[in-house]
């Protein structure tokens, strides 16, 4: 049908995309864009979701493929707007996450004469280490789009970027081009499974340590009956892009943020098995500690690397050492309500005792969040989504984005005050697109984390002039404002039992909300 | 003093900076920077000014140096800190603006492990086609930072960055660098002088296009008294980095954003005379119309690049073509106060009935502020800073750096509401910092620039789907409440008299104030 009529390049690539199952495109267009915006009401499959900064755009584009479990597109601006979107796509590239950027660029024959907003997008898009191509013709946009996608869900995941010069898009003679396949996760070889067996009946200490689509149920249930069969420890990765846990599913510990945590977790161990993910490093280095967390002396065995099938490897490993053990899974349990002013402690068990099914909890809490696990571990079974590469600001797009992705199911974005403030204007695109989620601020009026690693890093001289440039308490954000003024109603908890209230009503009721929890800092 | 003291390298890179001339540092720290935070107690001299994003701190920067004539640092945390600070990165290269990057990196020994922040700084650091360099060892950082002071301001001007690993920051063995010398402009040779003179001359119809240095205050005098000898068309380049205008001083009109505009300028003329800037180009290209504005078949000649003594060279063209000719120079006079509801033409009359003596207006009006230049022509002198790059989002934070430069002059930022959304926490950073700035937010509920666009371009089916995407009034932006939520006092304007009273009264009163003014769109 679509080759009959006439195409431009930017009617192709729509096409092409919807075609390839792409139909949600995050968009923060200009001029450069102007035949993309045009042509979406030519393919109406395409979803165009507009987002008032580019770094929302990129977030949302991760939440939606992490819950979807397939890529959205992105339309960004030229080169400033790659920029404004990077610290995203950099949390994406961590995630493995499948992101289909489309980039508009000055037409080919204009490029040469510098204009302003001329820059290397090529050099910035290869930053992120994903699949970066120029269309350079407009009958080849189609093909173009058609590998993009395919690069984007190639094993185990990346971004892909197109480069689409102003003129590929407007000019006739468009061609669609049929989905291409992507490279489906490689089968771990039978060799290796065995291999990790033995090393998990060794009789020696051994830790088992899961990462990318291991954290999800078949991953995890596999995991709980190696560790039931063999006594071994195991844990989740710090940071993964979506864990699912709660009542009915195996509760397998995340390693710690801290290096001071994961190496008390991991204390004593002669192997570390790793499946979906590497050996663990130190977030930051500190002075005069290792960047690795693997205690000295212990060996690190590769069952799964993140592009192969991990799962798989798992259960084929739990065949040989757990073939009639089965899981161990997380009981039903809920914290009581809590009551009395917030701290970080009680917040977590409001969390806790009223999660409702099935939620999604996009979780930026960082310091104020440190109990959120153990308060949530007996909820209803739930996905959680974390911060891959470190670039703050992820959250609240990302929630944007998983909303997008699962209309029915309630998305808990939980929000520190100094991340929320990086791409803050995503509560606009909640409240546009009516999205159904809770963001909860933990407002502490600081950088509360760098109040920690200031200690940490051990930075002699930590005087009143330093500590000041990590108070945001000088104005205090008032988030209530804020979020009012991009249309998201809102309101201010500093009690247990107003936040309690306010969350169990903002769950209730369709469309965004927003609570500006008044939690003290951590330090 | 500093070289008696052991210092660590934090300490000789912010001493270094300080005996640079470069006291101010626009920061927004990670771990990775917490002993240059520290380091900010040992050197009361250096001033650091925390913003909440990136983008602000860079913004700030580039505002900074364009009124403070030398250059601001920036502390940013890694990559994603990098990407996020790119936009405003991008206007301030276009701007040709001083700017000296300390980016925070991993310990050098604990790149290899690949860290979740861990990206690839240095590409994108050099897109920006300035000066880059990695800080190899403690030892080195302060004549790194030296280095970094003297190729930024290395005559036009361009951003420097220096990328600092964590163990270089935290060593022990700094070293403080005593200042470098800038590489100052470059003279104009006497011939080309001469024969600039003589096309002036030559009796056929020249225009003089002028930029950089050359729109203020002496250059803008040259130009007047050749204009007036000559009878010769001059403008000053589409986006000046700083132009000086206002009652006293020659007013030369700006070359138009619009294609067509500039294409009516510059109709007829047989040649056109560079100063500081190229020919002029198109912004975008558009289908079917050519990218060079300059009129087919006229001589383009070069009288000096952005690199040289621009407003030196003007005097010495002037000297031969004007020796006994006066400038110009703008009469007072101002518009009459309007009434009624607020429009695309009369609240340009409100900013140039009141602006106040010796004010900076920040313009990133864009389709709102078409009639601005008309209406503030006879206002007090005053400076304008304009959108040198194309990247929206730049004019919040250059606020926040102007009004640091020049905590006594008052800082007007005319902004539109789209764009303000990109950085709009910049205003948190003005509360903080109580810095003199009136916003006034053009809200027109629309990228109305967009609008115009799309139909610009020639986009086919500008349907239902594709103007939804350029509608930013569902839900409006309330400017009001989200100033208030960041501390800075707001009040909303509806009418023209409206306008008049709360500008006046922003402006009497210290510190900053917004005015969300709904303007109707353009379009």
């Amino acid at each position: 049908m679509s080759t009959v009529t006439t195409l431009n390049g930017a009617q192709s690539l729509i096409r092409t995309l919807v075609d390839s199952g792409v139909d949600v495109c995050f968009s923060n267009p200009g001029t450069s864009e102007m035949h993309f915006v045009a042509a979406l009401d030519s393919v109406p499959e395409m979803r165009g979701v507009l987002a008032l900064f580019e770094g929302v755009v990129t977030g949302a584009a991760d939440g939606y493929a992490r819950v979807a479990g397939k890529p959205a597109a992105t339309l960004l601006h030229l080169g400033p707007g790659l920029g404004n979107g990077l610290a995203n796509l950099h949390n994406a590239r961590r995630a493995h996450t499948p992101v289909v950027n489309v980039i508009g660029d000055h037409a080919t024959y204009h490029k040469q004469y510098d204009a302003p907003l001329e820059s290397d997008i090529d050099a910035v898009a290869g930053s992120l280490e994903g699949w970066v191509r120029r269309s350079g013709h407009t009958k080849d946009v189609g093909a173009d789009a058609a590998a993009a996608v395919a690069a984007a869900q190639d094993a185990p995941g990346r971004v892909a970027t197109l480069i689409l010069p102003a003129d590929a898009s407007w000019g006739e003679g468009g061609e669609t081009c049929a989905p291409i396949p992507p490279r489906v996760p490689q089968t771990v070889d039978a060799t290796t499974v065995q291999k990790i067996a033995d090393v998990l009946r060794s009789g020696e200490p051994v830790a088992l340590l899961i990462g990318g689509s291991a954290c999800r149920e078949a991953g995890l249930r596999a995991t709980s009956r190696i560790v039931a069969a063999t006594g071994v420890k195991a844990f989740a990765e710090t940071f993964p892009a979506r864990l699912e846990r709660g009542a009915g599913l195996p509760n397998i510990e995340r390693l710690g943020y801290l290096a001071e945590q994961a190496k008390y977790q991991l204390d004593g161990i002669k192997h570390l098995i790793v499946a979906g993910t590497k050996a663990p490093v130190s977030f930051f280095a500190y002075p005069g500690m290792p960047s690795e967390l693997t205690p000295e002396g212990a060996d690190v065995h590769v069952l799964a690397t993140v592009g192969q099938d991990i799962p798989a490897a798992l259960e084929a490993v739990a065949a040989l050492v757990a073939a009639d053990t089965e899981p161990v899974l997380q009981g039903p349990g809920r914290p009581e309500l809590p009551s009395g002013p917030l701290t970080v402690q009680n917040w977590v068990d409001v969390i806790g005792a009223l999660l409702p099914e099935n939620a999604i909890i996009v979780d930026e809490a960082n310091t104020s969040g440190l109990m959120l696990p153990a308060a949530t571990a007996g909820a209803p079974r739930h996905d959680v989504l974390t911060l891959t590469g470190g670039a703050i600001g992820y959250g609240m797009p990302v929630a944007v984005g998983a909303a997008i992705a699962a209309p029915k199911r309630p998305v808990i974005n939980l929000e520190s005050d100094g991340s929320a403030m990086y791409t803050i204007s995503a509560l606009w695109t909640q409240a546009r697109e009516n999205l159904d989620v809770t963001t909860v601020v933990l407002n502490n009026n600081a950088y509360a984390i760098l109040r920690m690693e200031l200690q940490r890093v051990g930075a002699s001289g930590d005087g009143p002039r330093a500590k000041d440039l990590l108070d945001i308490g000088r104005p205090d954000l008032d988030f209530v404002k804020i979020a009012e003024g991009m249309g998201v109603p809102a309101t201010r908890a500093t009690t247990a039992e107003e936040l309690a209230e306010q969350f169990r009503r903002a769950v209730a009721e369709p469309g965004p909300h927003l609570i500006d929890a008044a939690v003290p800092p951590l330090l």
